[in-house]
């Protein structure tokens, strides 16, 4: 996608194309003292991150954009609580967020709404100039990979993918050791999503969890959008909690990347089940025949040679775990059963060791420096560290540490699983959104302490 | 393959065709008293089964077979500290187990030789009408599956594989859980075998474990032939392990089959570095090419909508784990850790428990019988029970519980897999070993205390 040259100038307030092939390089010398932030949509998760913000003294928050109005008024209320000025509300229709974006005096945008808005409003927030930040997934076809890309590239203007999971703590501190050559050359990976989303994909269309099995127009909270998601697609919908980390101890996109994948999906019974089970068997969604299958696997080919499986796994009754495995030629790390073993360092050959002990020797830079901070801050604290990275990179208009290439390489998986379960399983080749330059991009600055 | 009917005729003392289509029926209405048994390969496994038959009343070990005299002596030796008569001895060149194959006074015939020896040996066994069990993983080639398959059914002489894994105490009391639908409906499984290798392929050809990094003609037992396989092949080379006990729960072959899969190989690093570290970089061995990739991933789609994710993993350092789950729409099971989840049954909804106590109820009919017997068997007590079943169907002379369709379609994932990750990860389809008949062949009646 070309821009247009004039509302490419006219919306660009900040960067020349010049900035996109120096990406980590700051743009101008000063750091802004104070971000003006935008959010766009105020359901469970933007509250999150307008709560996290208000614990901050350098951000201020502009506008609020939901097209609900009852969001609209406990964001507003929070804000009166917190001895904030009411915001410029948006959201009289769907499209009222592009004029949320053209207000001049706001700097940053954080979009948390239904995953189909996440790219066409990203690509407007980019095109207004707007350092934005787009909640997980980025994407949902490869199209919209590539415009996110190309209106970074033709804009200038940064985007972050907000991947909480990035910064848990036990993730970073692997993350330490990974570039501290603990687990030697890197060799395989194992992640996903596996969490019983029953309780939130069907609701009773007024509490959030645990009653009744509505979605759509019936729903309340994710039950009204993410549950068409598993009744219309099979492939891996939500692959980058899981995918992120491991990208990240990968250097995807930063001398490696993606080159191909395989998906695999079981068939589809949960939903089904579930609704039988909560709302009868005469209920008018026990007729509906869901696609996504419950279990998708997905196993990607990396370029320097490494395999990773991610797991999507949402729809059956099973503990919450996003399963991580780092394995390397030195030894492994594996989160279920927080067990690790590294050669030379475990006491007994062959035997697993508690990964305690490693967790806290190579706790990272950020967490022993903002662990008080981060408290309460929401998923265990991970969300103070996203919201932290996002807000300091936007202050230096610099690229902030999982960008625009990343967003599109992560959410990727989405389209290439769909295709590939389509076709009974056949490879799926990856774009390879850097356009070659991945071979020279240089790995992110993970650790260091500032953000 | 068809025989010569001639050949046919002469070779098969038993059968007639039509016992291959009723594979489950005893043939004859008398049980034999007394097995004798001829034992090809006698190398550290053929030893393992030789002493445990020696435990038995009604075995008599009528001919051993190994072209190495050493261990003819040592296989001697053993038989005359048990008080028993001498065996024939055969082995003066590689052929000369065929000369054991026509002794008419022996029943059954245990081969225990290099992978690429099973195929042809158990080919010629059931030609000589030997009730025959071969070691694991049974054929290297799609046609070596069907060589099975085809002299089985032409013969009517049973082949048994002798996987001693599907007689592990948790897999067998997860079986008798799957059998009692406590997972209800089944849905995913994860296995594979994950086994630090490096210290068995190679040795410095006195010693079995921890000496040299020598294998081929300069190295002892396993590092003899097995490490070959790891320089020439890459595929899932030894997929039995986790995936009879998978097999066995879904039914494969017995109202589901396997129906594609797709692999993936990491690079192939272990092997080299092992080299390296233990014989220094001048070593020669240093200068090879490892074509085996450390980690091989293969997904299986099953007729019934299930996956199965196969694990190779013998090349890194890491403490042994087959990795199993089981997962179905009511609960789920994982080896690693010792966990288990039962919606409704669990204390607290999301939260994993201890697996002990299930293991316990539903411990399995065999092992509570049998237990005792088991005892110091080799590999906890599994090896008992998977002689025992042999024993027992030969004696019977009916289809034991790990057939010839079992060995087939589950060493057929080896040739598979080399294809799917030469063609990059293509998809590949099964042959289906039944012709057919899987969707009407009963489920094997696992849960009974007999064997």
């Amino acid at each position: 996608m070309v821009l247009d040259r004039r509302e490419f100038i006219r919306n660009s307030t900040l960067a020349g194309l010049g900035v996109a092939f120096f990406p980590n390089q700051s743009f101008g010398s000063s750091i802004k003292q104070k971000l003006s932030i935008g959010f766009i949509g105020m359901g469970l998760r933007g509250m999150d991150h307008l709560m996290n913000a208000l614990e901050r003294t350098d951000i201020q928050v502009k506008a609020i954009c939901d097209i609900d109005k009852e969001r609209l008024k406990l964001a507003q209320d929070l804000l009166k609580e917190e001895g904030k000025s009411p915001a410029l509300e948006f959201g009289k229709d769907e499209y009222d967020y592009r004029n949320l974006l053209e207000l001049n005096k706001i700097d940053a945008v954080i979009i948390a709404t239904p995953w189909v808005w996440h790219t066409p409003m990203s690509v407007d927030s980019m095109k207004a100039g707007k350092y934005t930040g787009v909640e997980v997934s980025a994407a949902m076809t490869t199209q919209e990979c590539w415009d996110l890309v190309n209106t970074h590239e033709a804009t200038g203007t940064h985007l972050m993918i907000l991947e909480n999971v990035n910064y848990r703590r036990d993730v970073m501190a692997v993350l330490n050791m990974v570039r501290q050559d603990v687990f030697g050359e890197l060799m395989h990976f194992r992640c996903g999503y596996q969490h019983d989303l029953r309780e939130v994909k069907f609701n009773d269309g007024v509490h959030a969890y645990g009653h009744g099995v509505e979605f759509g127009e019936k729903g309340f909270s994710e039950a009204r959008w993410r549950t068409l998601h598993s009744l219309k697609k099979n492939g891996d919908i939500y692959p980058t909690h899981g995918l992120g980390p491991v990208a990240t101890y990968a250097n995807i996109n930063r001398g490696n990347r993606f080159v191909s994948l395989t998906s695999h999906a079981t068939k589809a019974r949960g939903l089904h089940n579930h609704i039988v089970e909560k709302g009868g068997k005469d209920h008018p969604n026990a007729k509906l025949k869901w696609k996504l299958g419950d279990i998708v696997t997905t196993t990607i080919d990396t370029a320097n040679g490494e395999t990773i499986i991610v797991t999507h796994d949402t729809n059956l009754p099973r503990p919450y775990s996003l399963g991580f495995r780092v394995q390397g030629t030195k030894g492994i790390w594996e989160a279920d059963g927080k067990r690790i073993y590294i050669e030379g360092e475990a006491a007994k050959a062959h035997r697993w060791e508690d990964a305690d002990k490693c967790l806290e020797k190579y706790d990272h830079p950020l967490w022993k420096k903002f662990s008080e901070d981060a408290e309460g801050a929401g998923h265990g604290g991970m969300d103070f560290f996203v919201l932290n990275a996002f807000v300091e990179s936007a202050k230096r208009q610099i690229a902030p540490p999982m960008d625009v290439y990343d967003a599109a390489a992560w959410s990727s998986i989405t389209p290439l699983s769909e295709t590939s379960i389509a076709e009974g399983g056949q490879v799926q080749h990856f774009p390879d959104f850097t356009r070659g330059r991945w071979i020279k991009r240089r790995p992110y600055d993970w650790i260091k302490d500032t953000f």
